[in-house]
C-alpha cells in the first residue's frame, strides 16, 4: 500500500515542522497556516490530513512520544543480552536528559506541549498518557532489582519510579536554564541510583 | 517619601497584572499594551515605570522571587525557636509545590518563564540566579543535620541539595498535568526526605 506509506510519511513531516515551531517559539505560535508554511505545503494540503489544529497537535505528540520510546528501547537492546536493571534505568535517564542538541530539542518540545497541556483538557489527557507506562517499566526494573538483592526489600518500586521520573523531570529544566552542564545533570542521577541502589 | 512608595505599589501592581496574563496564556502573549490594559493603567503611564518588555519581565521575576522566599521563610519562623533541619527542608518544599490554587498560580507563572528564559539570554541569567541561593540554604541545613547525626556522613550536601531541589520541580510538573494529587506529591517528597534523614 504505497499511497498508504507516503500519507504517514507526510503526516510525520508535519509534526516536524510542528516540532520545529514549538522549539523557538512555543506551540502558543504554531497555527495551521504557520505549519503549512514550515512544512513546505499549503493550508489546503495540510488540512487535508488535519481537520483541527488540535487533532494535529495530539498526532505531534504521540509521534514524539513513540520516537522516544523507540530510543529508549535501541539503547537498551545495545545494552547486550540481559542487562542488569541498574543499566537499564541509567540508560533510560541518559536518553530522557538533554545531553546534545537534538534530545535538547525534543525537550523543548515536550515543554512547549507541557505548558499548553496544563490549560488544555484534552491534551492534558494525551500528554499524562504516558507517564503510568514509564513508570511501570521502570517499577518493573526495581522489582528486578529487589529480587537480585541489589535494592533494599523495603523499598516501594512505584513510589521509587516516580521519584526518578520526577528528577530527571527536573534535572532536564535546571539543565535546559544552564544553571548546569548535561554532564553534571547525569552525575546527579547517578548519585541517586547509587543511593537507590543499595541492598 | 510617600511619593516613592505609590511608586513601588504601581510597578507591583503592573508586575502582578503580567502574572494574571503569563499563568493563562503565557509570557508570549503579553505586550506592554496588553499588560497595561490587565493592570487598568495607560501605555503611557506603564512606559513610565517600565521602558521596555524586557525591564518589565525581569522586575516581575525578581518580585515573584522575593514574595516565595519570604512565604518560605514566614513558614520557617512559625516552626518556632530552633526547628530541626527537616522540619525546615520540609516547609520549604510543601511551600514550592503547588499545595493550593495560589501555589499553583505561583508555579504557572514560574513556568512561563522558564520557557521565555530558554530562549533569553538576559532572563535566563536571572530565572537562574535563586537556585545556588536556594541550594546554599538546603545545603546548611543537610549539614546541621549531618552534625546532628541525623544525615550519613558520606553524603554530599551540595549534591543532596540539588536532588532535592529537581525532584521538587518534577514533582511540580506532574502536579500541574494532574499526573497526581498535590498530596501525593507531597507524600513523594517525604519518602524522599526518609530516605536523606537515614544516619
Amino acid at each position: 500500500m504505497p499511497k498508504r506509506v507516503d500519507h504517514d510519511e507526510r503526516r510525520r513531516r508535519i509534526a516536524e515542522a510542528l516540532w520545529r515551531i514549538a522549539t523557538t517559539r512555543g506551540l502558543d505560535g504554531a497555527s495551521l497556516r504557520d505549519v503549512a508554511a514550515e512544512a513546505g505545503i499549503s493550508l489546503g494540503q495540510l488540512q487535508h490530513y488535519f481537520r483541527s489544529r488540535g487533532d494535529m497537535i495530539i498526532f505531534a505528540l504521540d509521534h514524539i512520544n513513540e520516537l522516544a520510546g523507540r530510543r529508549i528501547r535501541e539503547r537498551i537492546g545495545a545494552l547486550g543480552d540481559v542487562p542488569s536493571p541498574r543499566a537499564i534505568l541509567r540508560e533510560s535517564v541518559a536518553e530522557m536528559l538533554p545531553m546534545d542538541d537534538k534530545s535538547r530539542s525534543g525537550n523543548l518540545v515536550q515543554i512547549a506541549y507541557f505548558m499548553q497541556a496544563v490549560h488544555d483538557e484534552r491534551l492534558r489527557g494525551h500528554a499524562k498518557e504516558g507517564v503510568p507506562l514509564l513508570r511501570g517499566m521502570f517499577a518493573d526494573q526495581i522489582r528486578r532489582a529487589m529480587d537480585r538483592g541489589e535494592v533494599a526489600a523495603d523499598r516501594d518500586p512505584e513510589t521509587e519510579a516516580m521519584l526518578l521520573i520526577c528528577l530527571v523531570d527536573g534535572l532536564t529544566s535546571f539543565t535546559l536554564l544552564d544553571v548546569q552542564t548535561p554532564e553534571q545533570a547525569m552525575a546527579l542521577a547517578e548519585a541517586h541510583l547509587d543511593r537507590l541502589f543499595t541492598p
